[in-house]
């Protein structure tokens, strides 16, 4: 992982799609501008992306420009996220709420869609005295939460510090701060740093309990739930891996694609796990107000223990779709020499 | 199934095993003793056996004498069986309780025993305020309950109705009485019945949603748990096949042990099953006692979506477990003929 261009790059592709600092210039200015488009909305998903980009190909750029801007969109994407998690929360909160207490709506089956039934179907708590209120309790909660959220972020968007931030990301489009400004070194430097990153997650995911995940009905959603951190660090290095891939998707060209579309699949399914585990943290905290009734909190319980049931199938699914990437023969050394 | 032997069946094995009056004598004797000789104590097992072999080979017997005794049968069954019931129901939310509270002991596994992990297990309850007071709600009112069963079966034992049964299984012991006394068919007669009632419990199972219960994390244990009954009735359904079969063991010899073995883990799987279900109701009923805090009443919640995610998982291992039965070759026409 040295600064020198990869002994088996085309030179032909290279001529095509130009030096390292060429394409790194041209991913970040093109994601600094969508950025700049974008305002005053913020998409956070490009945030993650420029963040997650500095990160990778950190060895290539000005050490203390890109520290300072890595730790300015981190700040911002802490804040602005704030918002749409707890509307996340509450959507999925009152689905299962509502799908707990539907006597009508079929439940969501697994991907294949819900296997037709000769009945009607009829949630758990159906009916139940205290799903009105425990609905009403959390709807309550976290509006009021997302509100204060909304208010913390439209103060952020409109402080001089947004604004020096939204500056840098000008500087970005068209000047990128690199640590060897003369250096000509070919695309093929960057694949290294994007093996880096393949390489990290995969000793993340080595890292989890994934036996134990595939096996259905293993009880942790309830009797041992165990470290929900490690799988959501997993979800970082895995989208850090997906946009490490973008970043060299020129020089790899059809090479990238079932890889990203695995990633993307993993990613999603992690998203899942993040969604169900804060929302079974949201449903714990409703059941601490003071003075609810035993029934409310009752539901309350069942909802908690429905949403650590789909941090337990997340995990399930993470497990049997981790190997597809795999298959894929994705970022190995072998791509580096190819 | 008529009342004649089948073609097929081994004269030689017929003389030793004798008449079709003679094994079914044999085996309700041997159940009948079995009975008497444990007295004053019940095994419901064998009261669950002969009212089954009743049954089964009814057209075989004096029918009104059948009907009054498998009237008997059922109903002091139903009796006795409360005690036990509460007892199972007990252990099993007390076990479920501690396991979700537990700060130390892992998980129970799925059927290969528990995988080993890294770190220390915790319970979702562990350490909450209301687990305590939810674990007291339910040893209180189950034991309660389970006492006053346990009264209403010595009052039971103490009666005239039950002596009266008594004496009737005295006669089982000496003198089956038989629908045709002079009918002197071999023992093969006795083998369509028993394929009527392996007929019986496949076309039971065939009109269960196995293919949805084949589907980890369908999500019927909490959003669409369904119509426990027909699972319920397909236990009874199993018991009758296994307990037929073992009727017509003597003739079957070696190729009985396969299809019982499959039956006797089909119905291990409905009983728990059942048990789930029936503890899971037991949780709800316990949040309806007046009074409990609502920390009572979320751990109350949280016990039931175990109870119900349990039921989810009985039925998931059934879906997988039934083709077993199937793969032993049994009780099809090619086993009247063979």
């Amino acid at each position: 992982m040295t600064g020198t261009a990869a002994p088996g790059a085309s030179t032909a592709g290279t001529a095509t799609i130009g030096t390292a600092a060429e394409v790194l210039s041209a991913h970040l200015a093109a994601q600094a501008g969508s950025f700049l488009r974008g305002l005053p909305a913020v998409d956070l998903r490009t945030l993650r992306r420029v963040g997650a980009t500095l990160h990778t190909f950190d060895a290539l750029l000005d050490a203390a420009w890109s520290r300072e801007l890595r730790e300015e969109l981190g700040r911002l994407g802490g804040i602005l996220s704030q918002e749409p998690a707890y509307g996340r929360r509450l959507t999925r909160l009152l689905t299962s709420l509502d799908s707990l207490t539907s006597i009508d709506v079929p439940a969501p089956g697994p991907s294949g869609g819900p296997v037709p039934k000769p009945r009607e179907a009829e949630g758990l708590l159906a009916r139940h005295p205290g799903a009105p209120k425990a609905r009403a309790l959390l709807e309550r909660q976290l509006t009021l939460a997302r509100s204060r959220a909304h208010t913390t972020a439209l103060q952020e968007l409109g402080s001089a510090r947004f604004h020096a931030l939204a500056d840098r990301m000008t500087l970005l489009v068209s000047d990128l701060p690199l640590r060897n400004p003369g250096e000509r070194g070919s695309a093929a430097v960057l694949l290294p740093y994007a093996v880096a990153e393949a390489r990290a997650l995969t000793s993340a995911v080595e890292a989890l309990p994934l036996e134990r995940a595939a096996a259905p009905y293993n009880g942790d959603a309830l009797h041992d739930p165990g470290d929900d951190r490690p799988w959501i660090q997993v979800r970082g290095l895995t989208l850090r891996a997906q946009y490490a891939l973008e970043v060299c998707a020129p020089q790899l060209g059809g090479r990238a694609a079932r890889p990203a579309a695995a990633l993307t699949e993993l990613s999603r399914i992690l998203a899942r796990h993040r969604d169900a585990a804060e929302a079974a943290e949201a449903a714990a905290l409703a059941a601490l107000t003071p003075r609810i009734t035993p029934a409310t909190a009752y539901v309350l319980g069942v909802v908690h223990a429905d949403q650590r049931l789909e941090v337990e199938a997340a995990r399930h699914t993470f497990s049997s779709t981790w190997p597809d990437l795999y298959r894929t023969g994705w970022l190995t050394d072998s791509w580096l020499t190819r």
